[in-house]
Parts: structure tokens; C-alpha cells; sequence
């Protein structure tokens, strides 16, 4: 996530640790077979890029998870239904306006944009130009406001200037990043690369989101690009699996979106044969990796965040135990304004393991806060509760270890701190 | 709720609207055979009273229902075994310190509590001078910070000073109402009596909770009591159904908290055969109506709340259903900002019901806000965004109304509002 800038003031009074730096995204990572832009196109009152191409040079592997919320945003559906496929062209996103609860004229916004950016492509990729792109072959993504239409013509114009600017190297993949943010502090990126038996695979990932983030799909929008030679099927396993080990393991305030989307493209241009088993293990490997980068960045980026807290369970009675208590510590106002407030009030974070669900051995809990043990065996201990206190304002991340019996269970979970800004951000977002 | 001092100031920037008038309680409500006391022992920093007793002058009936939070305060553990009795002597709370996660210590202090109160009731306790009260005949609450050994040499003075100061009349019950106090801004009562076949029969309650308010139980500590001449199984039946219509019903931010206690005691005083099942159900309504009384001032008097959220839920398969849903919202902060910014951001509201689990016919959903009408059939309708923001901002209720399908099942949850007053109470609550 860079930068960060501290544009939500709070009251002024507080002053908070700085945030980690972000992966570093190098040219050597960019996959061959995309193409980015991005252009302003009015949609953001802010005036910031906010309509964004992704090309496939040739029709290119796409594989999707989405939201699970029931209301769920017209783009999603839209997309939904055209993943996995190896017959892709690109991605059309709008940030600024969700295109969500808007009835059908939102459903016919969404089928125009994917009309409009099909027709688009057909006319620049010049790769590829004996071939008309079909709008079933284009995928789109909306974030930002719910409940208002999307203005049409501005994203029209957006769509064929973005056509006109598309371009294969690292700034252009960074503006197509900037061009999907909304409340962002900062832009969220992500890559790597894997030898694999004298092959290189390259794979970068692009992502939004900062509120309205709960853990219970593919949170936010997120695009992986690689030139792995990869199926429909292959991406789609990896990346539903990928993305319950990260997007799936953060939250800022809980509140799943209409929007969430994740894709994963590959185009191939890797060369060589397909994948075997060993070697789309390492792929997923590198997969999982990216995302837990890019994932974390959105809690590093909460809404006002000024701590990333990451929650660690452990000797649950197995991993879904862990995961549910996690969350549910995750999740608790209590304990997110206590790191705000480097509040040492561990009580907090016992009791919410409590209410959880999952059994709890109240006689084996364990907690360590920052590396200071709390409680051990259900007892606790004597502790410089000062102290404790100096170095959760301190330390930008915040790490909780709760051990809640002797099973084998373990999970992770990462989410922000609820602060004044968080208020500041979200009392006043729509008027 | 009274009063309603500005004391968490914010940022200083902000007017919120007035909260209502609280209930108010009168002396002809109060049941014969009921004493109270509240003394200031030192357990809480702002030195108000923190020791209160409330002293039964005969064996009494009484009820209870607590935390279903498996971290579970030694008071709760204690209290819970000895419930429901029909053979009470009393109750012993303190405020300040909740007696929660103190390990074995902490079991010993709450068992001490309920033998010193025993021993001074039993001196005390003139109208049955010649019945020594066993420690069993009495409960224990505690109320406060989680963690910290109990002070008994202060308990102790503090239990013998009350027991010396018990009284019958409205100033005694209200001075036990505020003794039983934390972060709360002021007193939590309700009373009521009912003409039974030209019986009358009298109830009054008092509650405390204002943060770590969580629906899942009885929630909060809060003491009821009436003349009427219950059994325990009708006491518990009653109550347990009156918790469920009314404290199950309020959120301050979804933390269950580990000391929850209600309890219902029955003197009996009225005079009179035992009610039959028709009069069971006429009194069942009074209860109900002083739980939901005493309930709504709880989320009213959230912490820094400056709004009342009243969800109510239509239409969805069954009440169970309904419930899930309304609590979906409650628990949002995405939609508690909004409200506490009077920003009439309706997309929050019904992504919030998508995601709660309960099947949501998008097409069907209508939701009111303040009874302005912005969601019919699924559809955005046409809305003065800013006349809605002004209603909003004006007063301190605001009423959520959501159709979510074509069923049966209704629900109604009450929570506050999330503004920058909770974060700065709960950042910074220990240290």
C-alpha cells in the first residue's frame, strides 16, 4: 500500500505508528499477453482515474470467485456466469458508482459496458485483429457507491479513451491498479515469480478495498494476471483455494459487499506444455503467496486503520474452530478499539473467543499479545500492563496468540483497528 | 434513561439530536417486601457507588438468566447454580470490576461476597431475625473491567455499610439502581403494576449496559422485582421469555459479555392465591413491557450513542429468520455510521441483509427509512437524499423498516448508532 498518506485527521490529537512498507511490483514479474489503462472519466467526484481496460493480446484462461452476498451487484452476475473460461478478452471496471440495487437498468448498464469494451478491444488488439470480440468474452467489475445509476456516457467515453491508451509495461499495469481504488489510501499490488523446471512463471495481482470488507468470499475487486499455461478448471481450483487462504482470512469491519469480485487470468505465453500436478502445486504456491500479500494490504488499509491486527488461534478442535474464533475476535468493536487505543485490555479478546462458538477449555487458554504472555492456563499473569500499552501504540502490527485447548485446529485472520477515522470516513460517505 | 449529560464530547464538531425522556419510575409501583443500598466502597476511580444490596424480608422466589459466553465470570458461575430458588434471601453487586478471567482467585472472592452479605443480611434482617441466611440464598453480580482480582477488604467494608443502610422506599431502589453503574451516562429503571382480578400486582427493574452489549442472552446485569406470588418454574418460564422479547433484542456492538445477568424476584406480598394461567399471561405482559422499558434504554444509552436504531424486519420465511436478518444490520458499522452522520445510505442497510443468511428475494425488498420510502420491489425509487439526512440528523430514533420477501416472520432489534464518542470511550478504557 503506498502511500499513506494521513489525509483523515481524526481529531489530531493522536499520533499513530507508521505503516509497513508495500511489495515492490518489478517489470521482471509482468506476465506477456496483457495489456492495462486507465483514464478519468468523471465518475469519481475526485477526478482520479476511475475507468479501467485489462486486454488480453490473445483469448486468455479466466477463472472467478465472487461475493456470497444474496444482493449482489449487476456486474457480478454478469461475470459470474462467464467464468471459468479460456476464451477471454478482457476486464471492464468502473470504480466510483456498484452498480448495485439498481434494479434493471443496472443489469442493462453492466451488459452495455461489457458491449462497449467488446467493441473496443475488437478495434485496438491489433494481435489479434481477424478476430471480433464477443461481449460474452469481456468481464466487469464495478465498486464504489450503491443504489445510483451509472452514467453512461461518461463511462463510454471512458471506455474508448482507456482502448486508445492500453499498454504492456509496469506504469501502465500501476495505472490500471490506481484506476479501480475507491476510499483507498493507496494502491495495492502485488507479484512474483516461480522457476519451474527451467520455466519462469510470472504473476501480478492488482487490488481494491479498504471498507465494507467481510470474510466470507473473495473480498473487494482483485485481478491476477499470469502467462501460465493454465485451464479453465486448473485456475478456477487454484484460485477459489487461494483466495480461502487470504482475501477470505481478512476483514475491516465485517460488512460483506455487493461487489466483491476476484479473477484470475492466464494467458499462456509462458509457453510450453500444460501444467502437471507437481508443477501447478509450485504455481499454486506462488498464487497463494501473491494474494496473502495483496490481501493484507486491505486491513493495512482499513478505513482510518492505524494498526493491521493479526489474530493467530490455535488448539482448536480443528481448523474451521479456529477460523470461527478468530474471526469472531476479529470482528469485536471492543477489541479493535482497544489496539486503536493501545488499550492492553486483553479481557476483551478472551470474551469474544467465548461467544465464538466453538468449544473453549476455559482452563487452557493462553494468550500473548505482542509477545507478552497474558493468561496461561486460564490464570492471569502479573504483566506491565504500561508497557504492554507503549508497545501496541508503537508496533504498526498488532499480533494476538490465543491458544483455546489442546486441538489441533489453527487459523489466521487479519483485519484494522477501529479508530475516530473509520467514523470520520463512513458517517458522512454518501451526502 | 436519566440524565443525559454531554460528558464524552467528541469532536466537538457535532450536535446530535436529544434522546427521549427516560421512564419514570413511581413510588406506588414499588413491591412490598424489598430493601435496597448502595454504598461507594472504592472499587470504581470515580468513587460513586459501587456496592449495592438488595435484601429480600422473607424467602423469596427468584429467577434467573445469564451470559451464554463460555468465558463465564465466577459471579455468573455462581449465581446460575443457585437459580431458580424459591427460597432468596438476597443479592450482593458490585460495580467496577467484573470478576471475570481471575482464575481460581476469582471463584474464591465471588464465593466470599455471597457469605458476607449472608452473614450481614442475617444480623440485619429484622423481620425474620430468627432464620439465619445460608450464603446459598444469595446471589452475586459483578460488573466492570475483566482481568483484575477483586479488592475485598473494600467488598467487605462496602457490604457491611450497605447492609446497615437498606431501605424500602423509591430513593433506596434508586440508589441501588445507580450503584450497579459502569460506562453507563445514567440510571436504567422501569416499573409497572397490573390489576389482577382485584389483585394489584407491582413490578420494578433496573439495569445497567451500555458497552459490550451482545444479543445472545440475557445481556447486562439487571435486577427485577415484584410482589407477585410466583413459583421459580413460573418466575424462570417468564423471564426467559421476557429476555428473549426484550434484552435478546438490543446491541450496543455485538460483544457478549461474560457477567450478563437478569433476574426476576417474587416476594409474594401482593397476598393471594396463586395465579392461574390466566393471570400468569396478564402478568407475563406486564413483565414483557417493563424488560423491553428497561432493554431500549440500554442501546439508547450506548456508548457515545447518539441515535436510537429501531430495525424492524417483515417478510422473511419465519420470526427466526427475521431476527437473523434485523441483527445483520444492527450489527453493521457501515450502517451505525451512517446513521450517526445522518447519511441516508440505504445500500449499507440492505447489503447487510444479503449477507446475513436467511433467503433475501431481491426483487421483493422494500425498505423505509424514517418512513421515506427508497427501495420498492427491489428498485431504487426517487428520493430527496437531503430531506432524508436532515430527518435523520433531527431525531434521535431512527426507524429502519425492511421487507426482505413475501413470509411471515418479523422481528424487531434495537442498537445505537457508532460515532467517534464509542471509539474514544473504548480505546482507552484500562490504561
Amino acid at each position: 500500500m503506498i502511500p499513506y498518506p494521513p489525509s483523515h485527521s481524526g481529531t489530531g490529537t493522536t499520533t499513530y505508528p507508521a505503516p509497513p512498507a508495500a511489495p515492490v511490483v518489478t517489470a521482471d514479474c509482468l506476465p506477456a499477453g496483457f495489456r492495462y489503462a486507465a483514464v478519468a472519466a468523471g465518475i469519481k467526484p475526485s477526478g482520479t482515474p476511475d475507468v479501467t481496460l485489462i486486454a488480453c493480446e490473445q483469448p486468455s484462461t479466466a477463472a472467478g470467485v465472487y461475493t456470497t452476498n444474496q444482493v449482489v451487484a449487476a456486474p457480478v452476475v454478469l461475470s459470474r456466469g462467464r467464468t471459468p473460461t479460456d476464451r477471454l478478452w478482457g476486464i471492464v471496471i468502473n470504480s466510483g458508482n456498484a452498480n448495485a440495487c439498481t434494479g434493471t437498468a443496472g443489469s442493462q448498464h453492466a451488459m452495455a459496458m461489457t458491449e462497449l469494451a467488446a467493441t473496443a478491444l475488437s478495434q485496438v488488439n491489433q494481435s489479434s485483429a481477424s478476430e471480433r470480440v464477443d461481449p460474452e468474452q469481456v468481464l466487469v467489475m464495478s465498486t464504489g457507491i450503491i443504489g445510483r445509476p451509472l452514467p453512461m456516457d461518461r463511462i463510454r467515453h471512458g471506455i474508448d479513451r482507456a482502448a486508445a491508451q492500453l499498454g504492456d509495461r509496469l506504469e501502465h499495469f500501476l495505472q490500471a491498479a490506481d484506476g479501480i481504488l475507491t476510499t483507498d489510501q493507496g494502491r495495492k499490488v502485488a507479484a512474483g515469480r516461480v522457476e519451474i523446471d527451467g520455466r519462469t512463471l510470472r504473476l501480478v495481482g492488482m487490488a481494491k478495498g479498504a471498507g465494507m470488507i467481510g470474510p466470507r468470499m473473495a473480498t473487494m475487486l482483485g485481478c491476477l494476471m499470469t502467462d501460465a499455461p493454465l485451464t479453465g478448471q486448473q485456475a478456477q481450483r487454484l484460485l477459489q483455494r487461494a483466495a480461502d487462504r487470504s482475501f477470505n482470512c481478512v476483514s475491516v469491519e465485517g460488512h460483506t459487499s455487493t461487489n466483491d469480485s476476484l479473477v484470475l487470468l492466464a494467458s499462456g505465453r509462458s509457453g510450453g506444455a500444460p501444467l502437471d500436478d507437481a508443477q501447478l502445486e509450485r504455481f499454486s504456491e506462488l498464487l497463494d503467496k501473491v494474494c496473502v500479500d495483496l490481501a493484507i494490504q486491505i486491513p493495512t488499509d482499513g478505513e482510518g486503520a492505524s494498526h493491521l491486527i493479526e489474530v493467530r488461534v490455535s488448539g482448536a478442535s480443528d481448523d474451521r474452530a479456529a477460523d470461527t474464533v478468530a474471526r469472531s475476535i476479529a470482528m469485536s468493536n471492543l477489541v479493535k478499539t482497544a489496539v486503536a487505543g493501545g488499550d492492553p485490555n486483553w479481557g476483551r479478546i478472551v470474551s469474544a473467543a467465548g461467544y465464538a462458538g466453538p468449544p473453549i477449555d476455559a482452563n487452557a487458554l493462553a494468550l500473548t499479545l505482542n509477545g507478552i504472555r497474558l493468561l496461561d492456563a486460564g490464570q492471569p499473569l502479573e504483566v506491565d500492563l504500561i508497557a504492554a500499552s507503549e508497545l501496541l501504540k508503537r508496533e504498526h502490527r498488532t499480533l494476538i496468540e490465543l491458544t483455546v485447548g489442546p486441538g489441533p485446529g489453527r487459523a489466521v485472520h487479519w483485519t484494522s483497528d477501529l479508530n475516530t477515522r473509520y467514523v470520520h470516513i463512513n458517517a458522512d460517505y454518501t451526502t
